[in-house]
């Protein structure tokens, strides 16, 4: 049977998270269903299983079937699905295509609104942060964090599976009234990103001292980091698969990688 | 007592539109509620009256009351009012200050997204037309509604009141995957500014000819041009007092005032 690949994006306010879940109204659960009918059933795999509240512009997803008239297919989902989600492509892919393990690196973005009041059209997509922020200690502070690192202090366990992850680049850049933060890795443990932004925002409203961080980060506790950013202000934006590179704003100089 | 002169944002999705009625939740409903503490009822007055579903960036409001602790009050506002209403600030105004009869401009901008699929993200505040749009059309069709005219066939009747106004400039931008239209007059008539879109979006996709617009303006007719594009494209982004001008992109160049 051949195998899809399926482009999708979703505002996660619409969701309890990406993965399905019983009497939860989820993004995985949403597409199962509209694909069911074309599929007789098929279940799928994802590039990053965001958590509830988490919003994708360029989520992957992977499934088998039987041959599928692909515009027709694409069509009929993104009439079931809009307007919370969004299949911007459909294609088949080659056989050996599993959108979680053949994928490569994931990046994020996350918004900052920087702003003494908040802004009701951005409150869905920016965590709205009062006090002025010094980003050169912020970016002082994610450079402590790209590269390998044991990421123990940063990450929800689960059991003994390693939190050990190499971070490519991270780097904020200030856009008008945001910030934003941009991070690519080859994979993220889970609330890896939202761990960062909690962190790396404390140093800049200067809770927490740069120097601190290289401390927080080999104390690998996670009772110490735990601070973990909204999940409305994070967005996955980008997946690669084999030698594709991942895809790095222009801010991010490659010094930063 | 002082008169006051308060600047809001709100996301039109999440009411009834903004004039108060009974039993919905409203823009102005929500507001005097939180303001009745402070004010002891103080009615308010507003530069333009909303529709449900169309969002504000700058609505400016006025009233009188006895005389209030600013930084206090608005602080109070925003605690009650977010996040879908935001008071982005709140001063004391000139005694004859009324925010609808002491205007001189509005400035509205609708938001297009002219892409073959719908943006979860961005669902909520742009219209999403598929077909291709000939923009250099569109702005040809708007053109032959600036300057002032009885714009009858654009705007829902009320008794005799008259539909004669002065469009000072509009025009149609394309931004990536979006067209705004920006325009600005000293006073706009009910579903005006949503009439001229859905006119000159049915221009774009060559379903009304350019040649056709002049005779619907002249017309007057409401039965001819009655199409209204969807409010939640629409947003209210600026008001104007005295002698101030009226904020406009840069890319609407003077000839087109």
């Amino acid at each position: 049977m051949p195998t899809y690949r399926l482009d999708l994006a979703y505002d996660g306010g619409s969701f309890h998270g990406y993965g399905i879940q019983k009497d939860q109204r989820t993004v995985q659960g949403e597409l199962e269903r509209a694909l069911r009918p074309h599929t007789a059933g098929a279940t799928t795999q994802v590039a990053g299983r965001t958590d509830r509240g988490v919003h994708a512009t360029s989520q992957v997803v992977s499934f088998t079937s039987r041959a599928l008239d692909i515009d027709y297919v694409r069509h009929s989902l993104n009439s079931q699905l809009g307007p919370e989600i969004a299949v911007r492509s459909l294609v088949e892919a080659d056989d050996d295509f599993h959108a979680r393990f053949s994928a490569t690196g994931r990046a994020y973005r996350y918004r900052v609104l920087n702003e003494q009041v908040h802004d009701p059209l951005r409150a869905a997509t920016t965590w709205h942060v009062r006090e002025p922020l010094d980003i050169d200690a912020m970016n002082e502070a994610v450079g402590h964090l790209v590269g390998e690192h044991d990421f123990a202090a940063f990450c929800r366990r689960y059991r003994d599976r390693s939190t050990v992850r190499r971070i490519e680049w991270a780097r904020w850049h200030r856009d008008t009234d945001e910030l934003h933060l941009s991070i690519g890795a080859t994979a993220f443990c889970h609330q890896l990103v939202r761990s960062i932004v909690a962190l790396t925002v404390d140093v800049g409203r200067q809770i927490v001292e740069v120097a601190d961080v290289p401390r927080i980060l080999e104390g690998r506790d996670r009772e110490i980091a735990r601070g973990v950013a909204p999940p409305h202000g994070l967005t996955l934006v980008a997946v690669s698969y084999g030698e594709e590179e991942l895809p790095r704003p222009a801010w991010v100089e490659p010094n930063h990688a």
